[in-house]
């Protein structure tokens, strides 16, 4: 143990208006968060939250065994009309989530290859078995402040979509608006096309069987974005949705708008008409004929789609070692949402 | 013009422990900015800072015609010792480079397509021409401030190459190891391999001549980065180069290691394995003996080289109006290096 | 109720690099906290964080009737080895304290003068009886936090002591040389003067039967604090103490060294002459002779005690409304040693 | 040169929402700042700001010999209509002021007492002569700052008055309802009484010719702020406006309302009746019949006038070495009224 060499650990908290700090180890007691700076006098669906939490569990034989029920206690912030609604208080919003399916809350001495248990152990001295704080785990926590906010931007008209766009090389239509964005929970991979769905699931049950796993992309459409939205220079809106999706156990990159694909594209093809009436229109409207640009023009939104990009790398467990996803994806998607949900409103407050 | 909706800008900070303040229009009397943080007794050799900042400017025909001799005045911060060498006092570091090739300081009625000129006026009712603060002119002050933290990284021995992946359908090697990056600069284009910037030299003149512009893919490899930096959870490494990367103008995506390569991928071809004397090596040395993570693991350093691929769009200013480049690229990576210095710089104190 | 006039309330966090985030209504569920960037490794007494708790309950007749027991529940980021200490795992150390002795939570209609309720009320347009936030409960989170801070600053041996020096017209000694600062526990008032808790004592009965309340002064002898602590400018140390102290319910006004008696004074009476191996003593120990400054010059620490006095005005509450204390000084002890210790650990981290 | 063990210094930016960064050392090229966030759209009368800098500039015969004409060259931010007046572009401005009456920048090796001196050493291991950061040169940039956030006040009908209430044992009526508050810069001390300002000057007077200092406090009074202003708990109002007026060299204490004066009251003496038609009021009237809280309640404004006091020990540099002023009051008015206006505008964007 270099405890001693121990630094601090100081940035559990996201984002400036509304932050959230979150807490907890994959085998602690707990995994929880605090919510600072939501507004006074919301009324918050306690059935959606828990919807967006029950998404997020493990749904399918590709997914991890650890059984948790997720069931959420809340400690402040919320006066409860009954069990299914509650008014924001304005102060913070505090809640944590037993860990049940735990074992011993342990020192880990051989760190697994892919995983973060030896740079964790390189830079405080010490790692809790499970992954402590890098594991899947804490993201339940993420879920849950992410359904808060997505309800604020829900009264605003903004609805965001994540789905699973590949896995592996099975892909999905690579224009969005063929997809109908409704189905994305109706299918277990998450991806809104039953037919790729389909094929996503054989390709799963082949690298299962191979005791292997797979990487894959989640797309995230956000629709009803106003136009003007976003900090030019240092705090881009595009940056900070990368550093918010990044944040993401596994994530490896992050495009938006035409993305990586921009790079042997000319700009003749990329270059979105403005719309001639873009000065009287309501913000919350597109204000370009095309959306190359991915919704973001130098940061600010352009009220058209933001359609983003965000690559996951095989889960590194694999061979039969520990409970794990064959494939992340499918669960990431919850976790993307409630990161941009996260992102967007504190952009908006 | 929406000036009473005008929202405020307050964003134009970077870094948490090292903190950069730019500002400036394109247009305006000058642009510069704040370096706070900056240790005290450092000796910064000025040859350096004036390099970086000439490596920056226009220098082929395929870049924009506007002409500037980008002096700087250093107004607080420093002592010094002649021409070439100051020390620093650990208090603010200000410095400004006026505006000499410019057009009169007015106001901008008719957004250009693909630029900032409609979101800027959407957000804050005033726009001024040129671009304002959403120009390449900005990005002049990101080298003054990249080239002094560069200079803490070198102390440290750590380096960062920044150069030309790809420019349309044209790219170097991928395997970096078979470049040799001292040879960046040597190339117009900024790509360490003779032949590549040849033929994407030739790729450039026919963008040209069609009036057209093109884009490309700025590669960083940082080498000599101890193992055990980074924070997890919500501002890993990864996360804070993307959202660097991402403040970039034209940049539309980022990712490291395996990126978006990685989808395809099982975990039994990524996974790195740790090399057996990880605990007693020295920090600044590869800890796994592949390196698929691209230098970081639940966000934190393994001591392997990092490395991330930032993709721009096509200059989206075409068929002959304004002054601009035909591809970003060449100059982008002086950009890129600077903020990945910042990141670093800010992540090490 | 003006809930759609409510504003964000964002700023439920304390401090830079150690970060407390505090949470919880007097009559919710529960009030606790959030310390992030607490230090790895580290033992940490429980007794000690128990006893400091302890401390600020009501403990005499003066204070009020509500009775809560103060179990602490903790959630993440230690390794319990018993129950007496706990090893820190360099990760968010979340806790809560459930509210026993409450009311059902409602909303409050009409204001108590000199309560935050009616100012509450027009920035929220809800607020919960019992003052939610804006209740003392709330301050029992920030003794447990600073009663971990507390003990990173005992291992570098540095001292913080806070006592009653006023209640009404009765003062201790003004020179803390002449107290015993190891019996302030000892004595009802918190006041280490035997003879001055008695007159203290008599006072508050005779308030008491008045039905009145009554102010007086805490203050706050830091010794051991290392020479050249504190930064310059926007955010020097003793701003910072005072931006803590003045967080807390009913004070009134901050100062240190010769502080508000320093407007009669002359420059020759004040100035302290600075030892003559002020350079290569050690930084831990006073550099100069006399000590008028209150510890620090310009912003940063001169290794003499540090110096303060906070004031605190009568409860608001008499007449026999409510659950009150008769004077809020010999709790705010408790109070103001915790917020000593959380700027004082944040600064030296 | 203790260089190596330096720390950085990282906080020379005051603010959230408008953030002030501050550069310059008393003696180098310049002293200046960025003022970021400031909103797009408004006209700035520069002669207010002129005149604000000139209100600050030593004028009398106890004031420093040390003269600057404080030319202010405005780097960017601003559309100038002309001489007189400038729209805000929404974008960082930037501005520096030449120092002209300098000594060569060299290093200090004997500390004055009762200065920074020292402990800027210990900090940094450098310090320039002439106080470097910790002089009242640095104060000029503030004055500017200030400025343009005080005619964002005035703008929604908010004034703040700053005057000399005591130097030494002369003190102006304590009811600052009896004083005229238009007058305050007529007269050479800032206190706003003739018969006041005439004893202070025989007081000042003698104190020169003693070749000594004296200290005094500075009264602030700000009317029309609205009621629901401020952050509840850690960044209370009174605990903002604390610590930036506690950033002002030589400034020992702060208190509001009653202060230092509730430790001998009751709470039956303190208690502000609240106006029976509170909720209907406009939100920019007093709310409470009395105001011994100061215009806060809970950290949040009362709508009733805020009322604090800041003092000032002497200056420290006495019996003629050195450019000093007898008495830093008169001048330091200038500078509390600017670090007052950057903190109510922070707080009400």
């Amino acid at each position: 143990m270099k405890a001693d060499a121990a630094a601090d650990v100081k940035m559990n908290t996201f984002g400036t208006h509304i932050r959230f700090t979150s807490f907890g180890e994959s085998h602690g007691p707990a995994v929880g968060g605090v919510i600072d700076g939501f507004p006074a006098g919301r009324t918050i669906g306690m059935d959606f939250v828990r919807q967006q939490v029950q998404q997020r569990q493990p749904h399918a034989d590709f997914s991890t065994p650890r059984h948790e029920s997720d069931q959420i206690t809340w400690l402040s912030g919320l006066k409860f009309i009954d069990d299914t609604s509650a008014i924001t208080l304005g102060t913070p919003i505090a809640f944590y989530i037993s860990n049940n399916d735990v074992r011993p809350l342990d020192y880990t001495t051989t760190p697994r290859p892919g995983h973060a248990d030896m740079t964790y152990l390189l830079k405080y001295g010490i790692q809790p078995t499970g992954g402590g704080r890098a594991s899947a785990r804490e993201t339940v926590t993420r879920v849950v402040a992410g359904a808060m906010c997505e309800q604020l931007l829900q009264e605003k008209g903004i609805r965001i979509f994540a789905y699973t766009h590949a896995i592996g090389n099975i892909k999905a239509d690579d224009n969005y608006n063929n997809l109908n964005l409704n189905t994305i929970y109706d299918n277990a991979t998450r991806c809104p096309d039953a037919d790729t769905d389909s094929k996503m699931l054989q390709l799963l049950t082949q690298i299962k069987a191979q005791k292997d796993s797979i990487g894959g992309i989640v797309k995230i459409i956000v629709k009803g974005m106003p136009a003007g939205v976003g900090e030019p220079i240092f705090h881009r809106l595009p940056a900070l949705l990368a550093h918010a999706i990044l944040t993401i156990n596994a994530c490896k990159g992050f495009d938006y708008g035409s993305g990586f694909e921009a790079v042997e594209k000319t700009g003749s093809e990329l270059n979105d008409p403005i719309l001639p009436d873009w000065q009287t229109m309501p913000l919350q409207a597109p204000h370009t004929m095309t959306n190359n640009a991915g919704g973001c023009l130098g940061g600010i939104t352009t009220g058209n789609d933001i359609v983003c990009r965000a690559v996951f790398k095989p889960t590194p467990t694999i061979g039969g070692e520990g409970r794990h996803d064959v494939c992340v994806v499918p669960r990431a998607v919850s976790v993307v949402k409630a990161m941009t949900a996260l992102t967007l409103a504190d952009v908006l407050l």
